[in-house]
């Protein structure tokens, strides 16, 4: 089980959130949810929310095994916070996984930690991550060291399969064992 | 009076397109939006609309004196569209003003066109176009050869004076006698 912090804030991108946190739900991890203020938030589209759990300010890295970034206009609304872009620097500077996709990425280009990683991103985020010194392919899911960004919402169940990988719960998810030994 | 395209699509910033738009046509400019779909855009705050008078892949750089980009999530939703980002590269390259206010720099970059500018933004893009190499102040408006660059919408004053000056109609404004000779 690995205590995850999801990096949210509003208009994010409903199913790039709510699908990637069920199937780490499911496979037995645990969602802290660290925004910019305290409250609930909502998916750009009106069908998820989100209940933030932590101020960034008061989130250090120590206490998170992985990061989750979800997209939409989430990413731009969050990255304005000083402490947002600590921790996803921190976490970066880590090595453990941090799992981005659509606008996520932009998160990670504030925290200026891309030039030389391998990823993908929403297609307009690609150049400014090109411009930022990042290799970027157009592809569907991007592994590269504890890094994992994909583009879109069609993109999801290769990222969650991706992100899954990463955490070490990939086997067990392919079996349908939630949580089970490999 | 110059023929200025207005770069303009989905969830514009209402007060950064209406404002300088009025001030624009107030000092004899003509205005011809330019998109990505026909029919009517509106403000991400509901209280503004726009409608597209051209497509962006009919629009020529030869046909236009100036270029105006508004903010909003308006920037990033049209340039994804290759014609929006050659138009954006084919005006700069002209040496003919581009103005340009908060996300708006976003297409800037997306035409690979910021390295060695002196701009601004809105704060979170300040850090992508640093990144892009460009050199980048935290001021209410900035100007640089043919580029004007505004950060947020409490600038939108400082953007109308410097754009105005830029388009050669300023001193017209400051007497109040819109369009008179100098």
């Amino acid at each position: 089980m690995a205590r995850i912090a999801v990096l949210i804030g509003p208009e994010f991108e409903d199913s790039e959130y709510a699908q990637p946190a069920k199937a780490l739900r499911d496979a037995g991890h645990e969602l802290t949810h660290v925004g910019i203020a305290q409250g609930e938030v909502k998916g750009k589209n009106g069908k998820a929310t989100a209940t933030i759990d932590l101020l960034a300010q008061r989130a250090k890295a120590a206490d998170f095994d992985a990061l989750f970034i979800p997209g939409g206009h989430s990413p731009d609304n969050i990255r304005k916070d000083k402490d947002v872009v600590r921790l996803a620097k921190e976490m970066l500077e880590s090595g453990k996984p941090v799992l981005a996709i659509c606008h996520g990425p932009q998160v990670l280009l504030s925290a200026g930690m891309v030039r030389g990683r391998t990823m993908t991103a929403w297609q307009t985020v690609q150049k400014d991550l090109e411009l930022a010194g990042a290799i970027v392919h157009d592809e569907k899911v991007v592994a590269d060291g504890n890094l994992v960004t994909s583009r879109k919402p069609d993109d999801i169940p290769f990222f969650i399969d991706a992100s899954l990988e990463k955490l070490g719960s990939g086997k067990e998810r392919a079996r349908g064992v939630a949580g089970a030994p490999a």
